[in-house]
């Protein structure tokens, strides 16, 4: 346990941040700077609101990157996703946004987002970004988030 | 199949009545009387309008019955179905008057009927009206359908 | 391996009955007539025809008993399974029929009979009759059959 | 469509309430009080804070009832349901404040909440409360909610 | 929230189009028209009648898109899957024609659509279309909709 | 609905074909010539009997066809399948042979057929053919049945 | 860890016994005598000989009981399941044998086996016996073995 | 947010007790002591190692309990839940005994534990334990853990 | 019925091969020559023993191929099978062996075979063998063998 | 049984490593050094520390490889997993670092694996690593590993 990074949240009571411009991903160094692998989040704990109506929206996020230099420390990207708690999105705005933000943060050499987001008037959106096709040497398994079906 | 019934609507074009009083349910007798037993319907093709808004709403209906002298016939009960299409219902009223409806034609020993309305405002109604508790010697299987989700 | 019973069918050849009425159920001693317990046949494979129509039906079927002096050897089930093949049966009698034909070959303590059917005109039929309650000290699994759901 | 009931909310919009006391439930007359039915809610999008950290937390629920005189408008439920969103509250205190509020508001003659809270520090917390026994003509499907599985 | 759009349909009452050709898509400016992404709409409430006997046919319906300029709003695309409900169309048809009124609405880089349509005579038909391949640094995951399986 | 197909059996009683020779499926125009798309039926229906011991054999299939001038009318499809009934077959020479009537009465663009038979002897088996590799820009969704399990 | 019991086969090396008879199963002191509680095995790996054929026989058991003064150790009951290896016994009897013998063995409070047999002439066989209804304190869960289904 | 409990780890940074006896629960008060209600824990994170062989042991674990003046306060469960990772214990012991702790620390109304633990030789063990037959008034879900089923 | 191939085993009673080396496959001849396609069989009953421990090891096999001028008749596959039932056979071995086996026997264009053996020590083995790329083609559904996953 | 390689674990009891570095894996010879194939390791029983607050984490892993000269013994696999368990790992370091460990100990033509990590904070993270892509000829079926959902 020589080498451990030291994250700036983890382990430690942190307020979460009261808009997407107020948090701060933490990134740490990657382990394994020279390995092409990838590594998956999956956030089930999404949620928005209506920039038109105000009410509150949510989804499923999958979040796939293959790291340089940095990983994503988990605590700071989930307070990042709490920031967007009492702010207006639009579905498909909001999915591309948090992938730029990320890749602004640690310069992944790829990323994918998966956004499942919830259904309104009977219909569900999801969206999904890349930052390209994946590293051909790169393996990213079907996010295997089942496909919405009403009822029966 | 020498006491076979004479069904009104089987095997033959029928238009589909355009609301649910020009529809008619079709007894047919039941050929085990001596017998108390279980019959199934599952209707995943139901559709009517919201009183207050006009649009479409949908349902996945189970009903189970045990047949007194009559059974109802499956494409008299299609028809009916059918009938709601273009009229207004309320989720809890709409599924209650339909078993009403149907202990009117055929007057069962029991019955039940299940109503797993498809989501509206990210929140589905489930309507289960029963004319008493079952008789004690019928088996009456789960419904099984599956609780609603959302996305994830 | 002493007291192995002699069945009729099982371990050769037997032609299949052409009609309900030519095939005979073979009952064979029960090995443990002392002990209550449940036998449960499931019988993907069941096929008639619709008297009305003429057209093909087909049904899942469970079958589930108590023995008293008999079990029903498994290979005749089959033959008479398949001699409805190309008989004309309504849902609701066959299922009930095949109940009081196997009743009448092997006077179980208690019997029940599940037909699920294959939806037509978008609505399929459950039928399920038994001979009464089971007895307080038999254990009967759910049959977990899934419901039908259509499409999506 | 003559007997229409005038809901408060429905097919209007309105701003979500900012406190749980700020919320009102909006009753509706019930349109078969000679009728023991069952009506089921389930709610995929309910959050609201934990009172020690401040942190976001998750919840399904799933609100089963018996109508006495009234109904609950299912719009009145989701802006309950919304006013949650950034107060405070224990997973087992939350839920059954919950099913309080619902009794007060509409008296029925019984109900049953189900939380399904996602898990803290690798545990979820289920928490179930009725007002008592379901009455016994009165069919209650089971949830259906899949267990916490964790992984794998 | 500085730079939403402001779409014809959401957050107001709209009447129901009573046929496709007065149904109108609400094209959206792309919010991110510099990223290739994929948005999909899951749409489970569509019905349409046969041409040639008049009954009420039912699709679960995916709809992928890779977006240039513009987004299909999705209140409006409701509101153009809602004109359907009382008009003729052929299963390979109708979903064929879907495709081409979202390509002329929005042009957009890909489109998709994956048309699953309840069983008629116990055989249900699946139409696909896509415009042509997908761009190669696009990711679209599985539809991951069930098969059809009769019973059992 | 001006440019409807006149399909020969749909909407009209049909007498079932004894023979497969006697069957024939009936082509319809395509309504889309212009486009590369794909259309799946799904046979859960499917019965002949074993050319060796005359037991019956049972089969799921799925065919996937590609059409280019005529796509084949359903109707037609279930009265092919309806007079395998009561002849011979071998699993694999029976599933390839469905594939090459149908591309000799349509001459598709392209065509798979995947059979799925019961078991026999606690193995089943499964048979794939198609005409050659799909059409790169077709999309052929996976088919999804699920593998054989035996018990447990 | 002081009062371990000594098991006579957990832990070493034990060659398979040949026959059921020569197979012994180890009791063990139950360490709670004074709790009602449940033990379930279950054993996926069951294989036996069809004694008029001489095929081998498959089946998936599930082995449920409540102890008096003592526990199975579950490598006895290992060794007990292999020794039906390459022994005749037909399912019926030979699930109920295998209660038998337990019974003989522990004398527990109660007992259950559900055997769930692999298909034969594509119908399978569950047998469940149990030693009297369980005590009204047990909790037994479902087994939850899913029900045959044949294919699709 | 007025009368929120003091929990004595929750949010605060807590060494893991090195064995069971330095673990301590923590009761809180109950905040609805009027009410019949259920608070079920599911610890998907459980291990231990084997008396006899020292190797590790993994379990699947349910608890459900209706509580009198106390809650058991989550974080400490945990601790608890940890303590046993570097000691021995039978699966049967050691499930009973966790449930034994619990009662011994809040004393609730009813409580019962599930016990799933991984197979060793093929063959895992469920150990369920319950105080007694739950109040008839209280609703307690199936715990809904999928059998064990080796492989297929 | 002209054609039918004369199998050497199918239809007949066959005493089980005492070892693999005692077995024989039963070539029969493709129907259809001019064909590429695949035939898939599953085996959910294989058996053999452990090398080193002599205890029995089981796994559940499924054999893709896409015949030349042969199939494999399936009866004399099964008997193969049964040969391995008393002989030592590590899991990759035995497993590349079987394949072996029938390429030797059939020749075919192209073969896989993929064995999921059953936990021991907790951690199952899977293995994955095939002649080469499958021929491009020929369409190879995925085997969807649910992984292992433990309990929960 | 002629060739059976000499395991240094296998059939015999071993200690469990104390740290990684203590373990030892025991390369046995490829049986079928000729032949291109997968090995998978499925390994739901893995638990390390975390290295900054100490408490446990849980893993499932999956690993796949195409063995060179040698195979990886199951039973020392199994104590190199067990060694971790009082050790300090990152989830995307610890995956990795196993991944390396395995290749300097076989040499294997190629390998990867999957790390499905428990959640912690709600979000679950996944690790999925290596060698390069796999060889064209060989097979790797998808992990199959479902998708964290959260709740509902
Ligand atoms: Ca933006
Ligand atoms: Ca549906
Ligand atoms: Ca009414
Ligand atoms: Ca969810
Ligand atoms: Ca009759
Ligand atoms: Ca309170
Ligand atoms: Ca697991
Ligand atoms: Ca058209
Ligand atoms: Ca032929
Ligand atoms: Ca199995
Ligand atoms: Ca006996
Ligand atoms: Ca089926
Ligand atoms: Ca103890
Ligand atoms: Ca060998
Ligand atoms: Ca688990
Ligand atoms: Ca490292």
């Amino acid at each position: 346990m020589t080498d451990v990074p030291s994250p700036q949240f983890l382990g430690q009571p942190s307020a979460a941040p009261s808009h997407p411009d107020a948090a701060r991903l933490d990134p740490v160094p990657n382990p394994h700077p020279d390995a092409l692998y990838l590594t998956r989040f999956v956030v089930p704990e999404f949620t928005s609101l209506c920039p038109v109506t105000g009410q509150p929206d949510f989804a499923h996020l999958v979040i796939d990157y293959a790291p340089e230099a940095h990983l994503v420390e988990s605590k700071s990207l989930k307070l990042l996703m709490t920031s967007y708690r009492n702010h207006g999105a639009f579905h498909e705005d909001c999915t591309v946004d948090i992938a730029k933000r990320i890749v602004a943060a640690i310069a992944p050499r790829w990323l994918r987002i998966s956004g499942y987001w919830y259904p309104r008037g009977g219909i569900p959106i999801d969206v999904v970004y890349q930052t390209g096709p994946p590293p051909s040497a790169l393996y990213v398994p079907e996010t295997g988030v089942p496909p919405y079906r009403g009822r029966g």
